[in-house]
């Protein structure tokens, strides 16, 4: 390696890489932010960054140190209709993936304490979990605005669960396992899911 | 005044005791503190916290920069039966006041920030909440065990909402009114206060 050069492979590299998406990210959000732009802030190719990121997404999870891949997400739906217990699955997996996640440094508070201080972040946050994960959740039932109705309430049970969980830590919610909160607060989960209409309000 | 000397009715000398308040709070928790070991921080007689600062709760509220005085949470639980509609009352007034804090120093994000950023922060409030929020609502068919797994539930909600509001401002949550937000979360905090069991697992 040449002094001060910089060449595929190098770690550094990644790490470059990865503090200019978070720049873009915090910037422009995640969709108007380009690959092009990370690897113009980064000072590299653009061809460099798809050699380490295959994707925005991929890009974003490692620039806000998210601990679970969105591609996942797609499988437990399958895009039609909702499963039995799919609000408990979703509870329990979401805090599975957080619990898995605490003492690391992409632990539920850091990931708190960055859109808190920020709010672009929590923006491209937001954009991301719009694009990525909920939008491969859509029923063929739901319209654009039952859609989103839901998907905003499904988020507010799931971020207060993970608050009170790692931040608050209010017991028996600190406490116990994600398979037993599923269980008090997967129900609600469910029907957030599929009895939540933008007109209800009782 | 003498110089550099401190006298009660000196707008410094609340902003002393409030900021060792914060160390206090900070370092001890809300349950443990006590106004004297603030009065001795912040170098003043305990006397004098006592004439700034109506107790611990309200010195807390002024640490935190809390939008609202717990006392008034007592009027609306009448600590009888659950009123009808509890749940949609309780979204209301919780949303309604953090609406009211939005702009100044006292915002949802500046508190969230300060939980995230410091463990010890978020355990002061959540003992704070626990005693002079949550204790005050304890219904007479309510053991112990029965009644913090729902007001577990409760804040998980709770905080879930205002997060979705204020921080990750997902729409139609972070768009509607309070009124509206209660009309479509109410009924669930309703049957958190009234139908969540420990043993509940659907």
């Amino acid at each position: 390696m040449s002094p001060g050069g910089r060449r595929p492979g190098n770690a550094d590299t990644r790490a470059e890489i990865i503090a200019a998406a978070r720049l873009v990210f915090a910037d422009q959000g995640y969709e108007k932010a380009s690959l092009r732009a990370v690897a113009r802030t980064a000072g590299v190719d653009a061809a460099l960054v798809h050699h380490y990121f295959d994707g925005k997404s991929d890009l974003f999870v490692a620039a806000m140190a998210l601990p679970f891949d969105p591609r996942t997400v797609k499988n437990e739906y399958h895009g039609e209709e909702p499963m039995p217990y799919l609000g408990e699955a979703t509870v329990e997996g979401f805090l599975t993936m957080w619990d898995l996640a605490e003492g690391t440094g992409s632990s539920f508070a850091s990931c708190v304490a960055a859109m808190a201080a920020n709010p672009s972040v929590a923006d491209a946050m937001r954009e991301f979990v719009n694009e990525r994960v909920w939008s491969v959740t859509r029923g063929a039932d739901e319209d654009d605005q039952t859609f989103w109705h839901r998907r905003a309430l499904m988020s507010s049970a799931l971020m207060g669960l993970a608050f009170t969980r790692y931040i608050l830590r209010v017991p028996p919610i600190s406490t116990a396992t994600p398979k037993e909160i599923a269980g008090w607060a997967g129900p609600t989960l469910t029907r957030f899911r599929t009895e939540a209409a933008p007109e209800e309000t009782d």
